[in-house]
Protein backbone atom coordinates (compact mmCIF):
# COMPACT_ATOMS: atom_id res chain seq x y z
CA UNK A 1 0.00 0.00 0.00
CA UNK A 2 1.34 3.35 -0.84
CA UNK A 3 2.25 5.92 1.32
CA UNK A 4 2.60 9.49 1.03
CA UNK A 5 5.21 11.87 3.22
CA UNK A 6 6.18 15.57 4.22
CA UNK A 7 10.35 16.07 4.06
CA UNK A 8 11.50 18.95 5.31
CA UNK A 9 15.23 19.00 4.31
CA UNK A 10 17.34 21.99 5.47
CA UNK A 11 20.58 22.35 3.29
CA UNK A 12 23.71 24.53 3.04
CA UNK A 13 23.49 25.19 -0.74
CA UNK A 14 26.93 25.98 -1.45
CA UNK A 15 28.30 23.58 -3.03
CA UNK A 16 25.57 22.61 -5.05
CA UNK A 17 23.88 23.46 -8.40
CA UNK A 18 19.90 24.40 -6.82
CA UNK A 19 17.71 22.43 -5.59
CA UNK A 20 16.55 20.73 -9.39
CA UNK A 21 17.58 17.47 -10.85
CA UNK A 22 20.62 18.84 -13.66
CA UNK A 23 22.79 16.05 -15.25
CA UNK A 24 26.26 15.51 -13.99
CA UNK A 25 25.91 18.19 -11.22
CA UNK A 26 25.37 17.47 -7.41
CA UNK A 27 21.61 18.85 -6.40
CA UNK A 28 19.84 18.53 -3.60
CA UNK A 29 16.72 16.99 -5.32
CA UNK A 30 19.26 14.50 -6.95
CA UNK A 31 20.64 13.63 -3.58
CA UNK A 32 17.57 12.90 -2.11
CA UNK A 33 16.01 10.87 -4.73
CA UNK A 34 19.30 8.46 -5.33
CA UNK A 35 19.40 7.99 -1.48
CA UNK A 36 15.45 7.21 -1.54
CA UNK A 37 16.25 4.73 -4.59
CA UNK A 38 18.85 2.94 -2.03
CA UNK A 39 16.56 3.00 0.68
CA UNK A 40 13.67 1.24 -1.12
CA UNK A 41 15.70 -0.69 -4.28
CA UNK A 42 13.48 1.42 -6.91
CA UNK A 43 13.42 5.07 -8.34
CA UNK A 44 11.31 7.82 -6.53
CA UNK A 45 10.28 11.05 -7.59
CA UNK A 46 11.07 14.06 -4.94
CA UNK A 47 8.39 17.01 -5.56
CA UNK A 48 10.08 19.97 -4.15
CA UNK A 49 8.03 23.53 -2.99
CA UNK A 50 9.76 25.86 -5.51
CA UNK A 51 13.12 24.99 -7.21
CA UNK A 52 15.91 27.02 -5.20
CA UNK A 53 19.14 28.96 -7.57
CA UNK A 54 22.58 27.65 -7.28
CA UNK A 55 23.97 28.43 -3.82
CA UNK A 56 20.80 29.26 -1.96
CA UNK A 57 20.35 27.62 1.50
CA UNK A 58 17.47 26.21 2.93
CA UNK A 59 16.29 26.38 6.68
CA UNK A 60 12.84 24.44 6.06
CA UNK A 61 12.50 23.19 2.63
CA UNK A 62 9.74 20.99 1.87
CA UNK A 63 9.08 18.27 0.01
CA UNK A 64 7.35 15.52 -1.15
CA UNK A 65 7.45 11.62 -2.13
CA UNK A 66 5.09 8.43 -2.36
CA UNK A 67 6.31 4.99 -1.93
CA UNK A 68 4.83 1.82 -3.06
CA UNK A 69 5.43 0.63 0.56
CA UNK A 70 7.01 1.44 3.81
CA UNK A 71 6.47 -0.69 6.92
CA UNK A 72 8.29 1.37 9.40
CA UNK A 73 7.52 4.76 11.08
CA UNK A 74 7.73 7.85 9.05
CA UNK A 75 10.78 9.39 11.36
CA UNK A 76 12.62 6.03 10.05
CA UNK A 77 12.59 7.51 6.84
CA UNK A 78 13.98 10.56 7.83
CA UNK A 79 16.96 8.83 10.17
CA UNK A 80 17.76 6.22 6.84
CA UNK A 81 17.59 9.37 4.54
CA UNK A 82 20.01 10.80 7.05
CA UNK A 83 22.80 8.09 7.04
CA UNK A 84 22.78 8.38 3.06
CA UNK A 85 22.76 11.96 2.41
CA UNK A 86 25.91 14.29 2.52
CA UNK A 87 26.57 16.43 5.40
CA UNK A 88 25.14 19.84 4.21
CA UNK A 89 21.60 18.22 3.17
CA UNK A 90 19.61 17.62 6.58
CA UNK A 91 16.22 15.90 6.58
CA UNK A 92 14.91 17.75 10.04
CA UNK A 93 11.34 15.93 9.94
CA UNK A 94 9.39 12.91 7.82
CA UNK A 95 5.65 13.10 8.52
CA UNK A 96 2.72 10.99 7.50
CA UNK A 97 0.98 12.83 4.40
CA UNK A 98 -2.39 12.58 2.97
CA UNK A 99 -3.09 10.44 0.32
CA UNK A 100 -1.72 12.62 -2.65
CA UNK A 101 0.45 15.49 -1.01
CA UNK A 102 1.73 17.64 -3.17
CA UNK A 103 4.45 20.16 -2.24
CA UNK A 104 3.79 22.56 -5.27
CA UNK A 105 0.20 22.62 -5.11
CA UNK A 106 -0.80 22.27 -1.92
CA UNK A 107 1.65 25.02 -0.20
CA UNK A 108 -0.25 28.17 0.93
CA UNK A 109 2.98 30.36 1.81
CA UNK A 110 6.70 30.79 1.35
CA UNK A 111 9.08 32.82 3.83
CA UNK A 112 12.36 33.73 2.56
CA UNK A 113 15.82 35.08 4.13
CA UNK A 114 17.76 37.57 2.65
CA UNK A 115 21.28 38.28 4.54
CA UNK A 116 23.21 41.30 3.95
CA UNK A 117 26.44 43.10 5.26
CA UNK A 118 27.00 46.49 5.01
CA UNK A 119 30.54 48.28 5.31
CA UNK A 120 33.05 46.48 7.41
CA UNK A 121 35.56 44.52 5.88
CA UNK A 122 35.22 41.18 3.79
CA UNK A 123 34.41 38.31 5.69
CA UNK A 124 35.94 34.85 4.57
CA UNK A 125 33.29 33.15 7.32
CA UNK A 126 30.03 34.98 6.04
CA UNK A 127 30.98 34.97 2.84
CA UNK A 128 28.72 32.41 1.94
CA UNK A 129 25.72 33.34 3.84
CA UNK A 130 25.77 37.89 3.16
CA UNK A 131 25.53 39.88 0.00
CA UNK A 132 28.16 42.09 1.52
CA UNK A 133 27.48 46.33 0.53
CA UNK A 134 30.35 48.57 0.09
CA UNK A 135 29.69 52.36 0.43
CA UNK A 136 26.32 54.28 1.82
CA UNK A 137 23.19 52.80 2.30
CA UNK A 138 20.80 54.10 4.23
CA UNK A 139 18.44 51.04 5.95
CA UNK A 140 15.55 53.29 7.03
CA UNK A 141 15.07 54.07 3.49
CA UNK A 142 15.06 50.39 2.14
CA UNK A 143 12.51 49.84 5.00
CA UNK A 144 10.21 52.62 4.35
CA UNK A 145 10.67 51.06 0.33
CA UNK A 146 9.83 47.61 1.96
CA UNK A 147 6.40 48.15 3.06
CA UNK A 148 5.41 49.38 -0.35
CA UNK A 149 5.59 46.12 -1.33
CA UNK A 150 3.19 45.32 0.83
CA UNK A 151 -0.34 43.60 -1.11
CA UNK A 152 -1.55 42.16 -4.17
CA UNK A 153 0.52 42.94 -7.13
CA UNK A 154 1.68 41.71 -10.28
CA UNK A 155 5.03 40.98 -9.96
CA UNK A 156 6.01 41.01 -13.47
CA UNK A 157 8.74 43.42 -13.38
CA UNK A 158 10.47 41.08 -10.61
CA UNK A 159 10.84 37.97 -12.13
CA UNK A 160 13.64 36.67 -14.34
CA UNK A 161 13.23 37.44 -17.76
CA UNK A 162 12.03 35.01 -19.83
CA UNK A 163 9.67 33.13 -17.72
CA UNK A 164 6.39 31.55 -18.47
CA UNK A 165 4.31 31.32 -15.80
CA UNK A 166 0.41 31.63 -16.03
CA UNK A 167 -0.17 34.67 -13.73
CA UNK A 168 2.64 36.55 -11.79
CA UNK A 169 -0.16 37.99 -9.57
CA UNK A 170 0.68 37.73 -6.05
CA UNK A 171 0.09 38.50 -2.50
CA UNK A 172 2.81 39.98 -0.12
CA UNK A 173 2.38 39.15 3.25
CA UNK A 174 5.15 40.49 4.92
CA UNK A 175 8.63 42.56 3.52
CA UNK A 176 10.60 43.56 6.61
CA UNK A 177 13.98 45.12 6.83
CA UNK A 178 15.48 43.78 10.14
CA UNK A 179 18.60 43.98 12.19
CA UNK A 180 20.89 40.42 13.14
CA UNK A 181 23.36 39.74 15.51
CA UNK A 182 27.54 40.06 14.68
CA UNK A 183 28.93 37.24 14.07
CA UNK A 184 30.63 35.35 17.06
CA UNK A 185 33.56 35.06 15.56
CA UNK A 186 34.90 38.45 14.70
CA UNK A 187 35.00 41.79 16.25
CA UNK A 188 33.07 44.77 14.88
CA UNK A 189 35.04 47.01 12.48
CA UNK A 190 31.65 49.08 11.90
CA UNK A 191 29.81 46.21 9.58
CA UNK A 192 26.24 46.02 9.96
CA UNK A 193 24.70 42.47 9.52
CA UNK A 194 20.44 42.71 8.75
CA UNK A 195 18.40 41.10 6.37
CA UNK A 196 15.01 40.75 4.27
CA UNK A 197 12.50 38.99 5.02
CA UNK A 198 9.88 38.63 2.16
CA UNK A 199 6.66 36.31 2.69
CA UNK A 200 4.22 35.69 0.05
CA UNK A 201 1.49 33.56 -1.49
CA UNK A 202 4.21 32.02 -3.43
CA UNK A 203 7.34 33.48 -5.63
CA UNK A 204 8.53 34.37 -9.01
CA UNK A 205 11.57 33.51 -10.21
CA UNK A 206 14.34 35.23 -8.97
CA UNK A 207 11.21 37.50 -7.29
CA UNK A 208 13.42 38.00 -3.67
CA UNK A 209 16.58 38.86 -5.10
CA UNK A 210 15.05 41.07 -7.57
CA UNK A 211 13.39 43.21 -4.62
CA UNK A 212 16.34 43.00 -2.60
CA UNK A 213 18.50 44.71 -5.25
CA UNK A 214 15.63 47.32 -5.79
CA UNK A 215 15.63 47.93 -2.16
CA UNK A 216 19.60 48.33 -2.34
CA UNK A 217 18.99 51.01 -5.24
CA UNK A 218 17.17 52.96 -2.47
CA UNK A 219 19.12 52.49 0.10
CA UNK A 220 21.48 54.08 -1.61
CA UNK A 221 19.71 57.10 -2.76
CA UNK A 222 19.58 56.55 -6.03
CA UNK A 223 15.64 56.37 -5.69
CA UNK A 224 13.16 57.14 -4.01
CA UNK A 225 10.36 54.65 -1.78
CA UNK A 226 7.68 55.27 -3.75
CA UNK A 227 9.94 54.47 -6.67
CA UNK A 228 8.90 50.73 -6.14
CA UNK A 229 5.25 51.27 -7.09
CA UNK A 230 6.57 52.49 -10.44
CA UNK A 231 8.26 49.89 -10.95
CA UNK A 232 5.33 47.09 -9.93
CA UNK A 233 3.18 49.04 -12.09
CA UNK A 234 5.13 48.99 -14.88
CA UNK A 235 5.83 45.20 -15.32
CA UNK A 236 8.86 45.35 -16.80
CA UNK A 237 12.06 43.57 -15.28
CA UNK A 238 14.47 46.44 -17.17
CA UNK A 239 12.94 48.61 -14.21
CA UNK A 240 14.39 47.15 -11.12
CA UNK A 241 17.36 46.53 -9.79
CA UNK A 242 20.06 44.09 -10.25
CA UNK A 243 19.60 40.60 -9.08
CA UNK A 244 20.95 40.20 -5.53
CA UNK A 245 23.63 37.47 -5.34
CA UNK A 246 21.52 34.12 -4.85
CA UNK A 247 24.59 32.42 -1.73
CA UNK A 248 22.65 35.20 0.63
CA UNK A 249 19.15 33.58 0.12
CA UNK A 250 17.47 31.37 2.82
CA UNK A 251 14.26 29.74 2.31
CA UNK A 252 13.07 29.49 5.82
CA UNK A 253 9.65 27.88 6.05
CA UNK A 254 7.12 26.16 3.43
CA UNK A 255 3.50 26.21 4.95
CA UNK A 256 0.61 24.27 4.32
CA UNK A 257 -3.05 23.37 5.56
CA UNK A 258 -2.95 21.38 8.70
CA UNK A 259 -3.73 17.47 8.24
CA UNK A 260 -6.10 15.83 9.37
CA UNK B 1 64.92 48.27 -0.97
CA UNK B 2 63.40 44.93 0.07
CA UNK B 3 60.69 45.38 2.99
CA UNK B 4 59.21 43.12 5.12
CA UNK B 5 55.16 41.84 5.62
CA UNK B 6 53.79 40.43 9.19
CA UNK B 7 49.95 39.35 6.85
CA UNK B 8 47.00 38.29 9.00
CA UNK B 9 45.00 36.49 7.40
CA UNK B 10 41.50 34.16 7.68
CA UNK B 11 40.28 31.48 6.03
CA UNK B 12 37.19 29.32 5.62
CA UNK B 13 38.89 26.06 5.15
CA UNK B 14 35.98 23.71 3.71
CA UNK B 15 37.09 23.75 0.25
CA UNK B 16 41.09 23.95 0.26
CA UNK B 17 43.92 21.40 0.73
CA UNK B 18 45.05 22.95 3.75
CA UNK B 19 47.76 25.73 4.12
CA UNK B 20 50.74 24.21 2.51
CA UNK B 21 51.33 24.62 -1.31
CA UNK B 22 50.55 21.29 -3.15
CA UNK B 23 50.37 20.70 -7.12
CA UNK B 24 46.99 20.87 -8.40
CA UNK B 25 45.09 21.24 -5.41
CA UNK B 26 43.55 24.99 -3.96
CA UNK B 27 45.47 25.64 -0.94
CA UNK B 28 45.80 28.87 1.19
CA UNK B 29 49.56 29.53 0.54
CA UNK B 30 49.19 28.70 -3.32
CA UNK B 31 46.37 31.75 -3.05
CA UNK B 32 48.19 33.98 -1.49
CA UNK B 33 51.74 33.16 -3.22
CA UNK B 34 49.62 33.30 -6.67
CA UNK B 35 47.76 36.48 -5.84
CA UNK B 36 51.28 38.47 -4.62
CA UNK B 37 53.11 37.26 -8.05
CA UNK B 38 49.91 38.81 -9.91
CA UNK B 39 50.60 42.03 -7.76
CA UNK B 40 54.38 42.36 -8.25
CA UNK B 41 55.27 40.61 -11.23
CA UNK B 42 57.52 37.61 -10.06
CA UNK B 43 57.33 34.70 -7.38
CA UNK B 44 57.09 35.51 -4.32
CA UNK B 45 57.19 33.17 -1.16
CA UNK B 46 54.68 33.51 1.77
CA UNK B 47 55.90 31.84 4.78
CA UNK B 48 53.02 30.87 7.27
CA UNK B 49 52.80 30.09 11.34
CA UNK B 50 52.03 26.34 10.27
CA UNK B 51 50.62 24.43 8.17
CA UNK B 52 46.76 23.75 8.76
CA UNK B 53 45.67 20.72 7.45
CA UNK B 54 43.15 20.66 4.79
CA UNK B 55 39.20 21.66 5.86
CA UNK B 56 40.78 23.46 8.95
CA UNK B 57 40.04 26.86 9.11
CA UNK B 58 41.70 30.37 10.49
CA UNK B 59 40.82 33.00 12.50
CA UNK B 60 44.04 34.63 12.58
CA UNK B 61 46.88 32.70 10.65
CA UNK B 62 49.98 34.75 10.66
CA UNK B 63 52.50 35.09 7.26
CA UNK B 64 55.95 36.20 6.54
CA UNK B 65 57.24 37.54 3.35
CA UNK B 66 59.22 40.00 1.86
CA UNK B 67 58.99 42.33 -1.47
CA UNK B 68 61.65 43.82 -3.31
CA UNK B 69 60.11 46.93 -3.61
CA UNK B 70 56.44 48.23 -2.82
CA UNK B 71 56.41 51.96 -2.70
CA UNK B 72 53.00 52.01 -0.98
CA UNK B 73 51.64 51.45 2.63
CA UNK B 74 51.52 47.98 4.12
CA UNK B 75 47.54 48.24 4.15
CA UNK B 76 47.65 48.66 0.76
CA UNK B 77 48.86 45.37 0.01
CA UNK B 78 45.74 43.78 2.02
CA UNK B 79 43.87 45.46 -0.30
CA UNK B 80 45.69 44.56 -3.44
CA UNK B 81 46.21 41.24 -1.99
CA UNK B 82 42.09 40.92 -1.10
CA UNK B 83 40.64 42.22 -4.70
CA UNK B 84 42.94 38.65 -5.66
CA UNK B 85 42.16 35.95 -3.56
CA UNK B 86 38.74 33.78 -3.07
CA UNK B 87 36.39 35.26 -1.33
CA UNK B 88 37.18 32.49 1.58
CA UNK B 89 40.43 33.90 1.97
CA UNK B 90 40.62 37.20 3.64
CA UNK B 91 43.87 39.21 4.44
CA UNK B 92 42.93 41.38 7.63
CA UNK B 93 46.03 43.12 8.10
CA UNK B 94 49.17 43.89 6.45
CA UNK B 95 52.13 45.56 8.15
CA UNK B 96 55.28 46.50 8.16
CA UNK B 97 57.81 43.77 9.81
CA UNK B 98 61.21 43.98 11.23
CA UNK B 99 64.07 42.45 8.34
CA UNK B 100 63.86 38.79 8.39
CA UNK B 101 61.05 38.62 9.78
CA UNK B 102 60.00 34.92 9.62
CA UNK B 103 56.84 33.91 10.75
CA UNK B 104 57.04 30.03 12.01
CA UNK B 105 60.74 31.01 13.81
CA UNK B 106 59.55 33.93 15.75
CA UNK B 107 56.25 32.43 16.55
CA UNK B 108 55.94 32.41 20.71
CA UNK B 109 53.16 31.19 20.97
CA UNK B 110 49.58 29.98 19.13
CA UNK B 111 45.90 29.30 20.34
CA UNK B 112 43.27 26.72 18.67
CA UNK B 113 40.05 26.02 18.93
CA UNK B 114 38.21 22.99 18.52
CA UNK B 115 34.42 23.41 18.30
CA UNK B 116 32.03 20.41 19.01
CA UNK B 117 28.04 19.79 19.24
CA UNK B 118 26.61 17.20 22.05
CA UNK B 119 23.82 15.49 20.76
CA UNK B 120 20.55 17.08 18.80
CA UNK B 121 20.21 16.41 15.01
CA UNK B 122 23.15 16.82 12.58
CA UNK B 123 23.00 20.27 11.73
CA UNK B 124 23.46 21.49 7.09
CA UNK B 125 25.28 24.49 8.86
CA UNK B 126 27.17 23.73 11.76
CA UNK B 127 28.03 20.77 9.44
CA UNK B 128 32.05 22.58 8.27
CA UNK B 129 32.72 23.89 11.93
CA UNK B 130 31.65 21.10 14.50
CA UNK B 131 32.39 17.18 15.35
CA UNK B 132 28.91 16.06 16.32
CA UNK B 133 29.53 14.00 19.01
CA UNK B 134 26.36 11.05 19.44
CA UNK B 135 25.71 9.13 22.88
CA UNK B 136 26.53 10.03 26.47
CA UNK B 137 29.60 12.32 27.11
CA UNK B 138 30.39 14.35 30.15
CA UNK B 139 31.49 17.82 30.07
CA UNK B 140 32.70 18.25 32.99
CA UNK B 141 34.67 15.27 32.82
CA UNK B 142 36.54 16.22 29.88
CA UNK B 143 37.12 19.80 32.11
CA UNK B 144 38.81 17.69 34.58
CA UNK B 145 41.06 15.40 31.88
CA UNK B 146 41.99 18.82 29.86
CA UNK B 147 43.52 20.48 33.03
CA UNK B 148 45.83 17.68 33.12
CA UNK B 149 47.47 18.97 29.37
CA UNK B 150 48.75 22.22 31.33
CA UNK B 151 52.28 22.68 31.71
CA UNK B 152 55.72 21.28 29.81
CA UNK B 153 55.68 17.65 28.62
CA UNK B 154 57.04 15.46 26.06
CA UNK B 155 53.81 15.18 23.95
CA UNK B 156 55.07 12.67 21.26
CA UNK B 157 52.33 10.05 22.12
CA UNK B 158 49.97 13.30 20.72
CA UNK B 159 51.54 13.90 17.16
CA UNK B 160 50.98 11.41 14.55
CA UNK B 161 52.50 8.28 13.39
CA UNK B 162 55.72 8.66 11.31
CA UNK B 163 56.12 12.94 12.45
CA UNK B 164 60.16 14.19 12.26
CA UNK B 165 60.32 17.15 14.99
CA UNK B 166 63.50 17.84 16.41
CA UNK B 167 61.72 17.87 19.69
CA UNK B 168 58.45 17.01 20.79
CA UNK B 169 58.41 19.01 24.14
CA UNK B 170 55.66 21.53 24.19
CA UNK B 171 54.47 23.89 27.02
CA UNK B 172 50.98 23.69 26.94
CA UNK B 173 49.43 27.19 28.61
CA UNK B 174 45.87 26.85 28.30
CA UNK B 175 43.39 23.45 27.68
CA UNK B 176 39.78 24.76 28.20
CA UNK B 177 36.89 23.19 27.79
CA UNK B 178 34.02 26.25 27.00
CA UNK B 179 30.64 26.40 26.44
CA UNK B 180 29.18 28.22 23.17
CA UNK B 181 26.16 29.93 22.28
CA UNK B 182 23.56 27.97 20.09
CA UNK B 183 23.45 28.67 16.43
CA UNK B 184 20.99 31.57 15.96
CA UNK B 185 19.05 29.60 12.92
CA UNK B 186 17.71 26.32 14.40
CA UNK B 187 15.55 25.71 17.23
CA UNK B 188 16.97 23.98 20.33
CA UNK B 189 16.38 19.76 19.91
CA UNK B 190 18.36 19.19 22.87
CA UNK B 191 21.97 19.79 21.43
CA UNK B 192 24.93 21.27 23.66
CA UNK B 193 27.39 23.50 21.40
CA UNK B 194 31.13 23.71 23.46
CA UNK B 195 34.52 23.84 22.38
CA UNK B 196 38.23 22.89 23.79
CA UNK B 197 40.52 26.01 22.75
CA UNK B 198 44.06 25.07 23.74
CA UNK B 199 47.60 27.13 23.81
CA UNK B 200 50.72 26.97 23.97
CA UNK B 201 54.79 27.68 22.65
CA UNK B 202 54.43 25.31 19.93
CA UNK B 203 51.82 22.54 18.13
CA UNK B 204 53.24 18.80 17.11
CA UNK B 205 51.48 17.72 13.71
CA UNK B 206 47.95 16.82 14.69
CA UNK B 207 48.40 17.77 18.29
CA UNK B 208 45.38 19.92 18.75
CA UNK B 209 42.79 17.20 16.94
CA UNK B 210 44.57 14.06 19.32
CA UNK B 211 43.95 16.17 22.19
CA UNK B 212 40.43 16.38 21.81
CA UNK B 213 40.02 13.13 20.66
CA UNK B 214 41.38 11.47 23.90
CA UNK B 215 39.37 14.14 25.95
CA UNK B 216 36.69 12.64 24.26
CA UNK B 217 37.70 9.03 25.57
CA UNK B 218 37.07 10.60 28.92
CA UNK B 219 33.76 12.55 28.59
CA UNK B 220 32.95 9.07 26.86
CA UNK B 221 33.47 6.97 30.69
CA UNK B 222 35.90 5.12 28.59
CA UNK B 223 38.59 6.70 30.95
CA UNK B 224 39.49 8.47 34.29
CA UNK B 225 40.68 11.73 34.00
CA UNK B 226 44.48 10.47 35.19
CA UNK B 227 44.57 8.77 32.75
CA UNK B 228 45.82 11.13 30.76
CA UNK B 229 49.15 11.40 32.72
CA UNK B 230 50.17 7.61 31.48
CA UNK B 231 49.13 8.94 27.89
CA UNK B 232 51.72 11.80 28.35
CA UNK B 233 54.16 9.70 29.83
CA UNK B 234 53.13 6.82 27.41
CA UNK B 235 55.00 8.77 24.45
CA UNK B 236 53.27 6.23 22.27
CA UNK B 237 50.79 7.32 20.07
CA UNK B 238 48.97 4.01 20.21
CA UNK B 239 47.88 5.05 24.12
CA UNK B 240 45.89 8.04 22.90
CA UNK B 241 42.18 8.61 21.70
CA UNK B 242 41.37 8.78 17.81
CA UNK B 243 42.30 11.86 15.85
CA UNK B 244 39.24 14.35 15.44
CA UNK B 245 38.37 15.30 12.37
CA UNK B 246 40.14 18.48 10.73
CA UNK B 247 37.01 20.55 9.31
CA UNK B 248 35.71 21.84 13.72
CA UNK B 249 39.50 23.30 14.62
CA UNK B 250 40.51 26.61 14.23
CA UNK B 251 43.37 28.47 14.26
CA UNK B 252 42.56 31.60 16.69
CA UNK B 253 45.65 33.67 17.20
CA UNK B 254 49.76 33.15 16.98
CA UNK B 255 51.82 35.14 18.85
CA UNK B 256 54.84 37.13 18.49
CA UNK B 257 57.08 39.63 20.10
CA UNK B 258 55.68 43.05 19.58
CA UNK B 259 57.53 44.90 16.79
CA UNK B 260 59.65 48.12 17.41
Amino acid sequence: MSRSFKLTIAYEGTNFAGWQVQPGQPTIQGKLQSALARIVGEPVQVIGSGRTDSGVHAIAQVASCTLKEWGHSADSLRKALNTRLPETIVVTESIDAPDGFHAIRDATGKRYRYQLQLGGTRDAFEFPYRWHLKGHVDIERMRLAASRFLGTHDFAGFQKAGSDRKTTVREIRACEVIPQSLSEHFATDGRLHFAVDVEANGFLYNMVRNIVGTLVEVGRGRREPQWIDEVIAGKDRDLAGQTAPGHALFLLRVDYPEFG
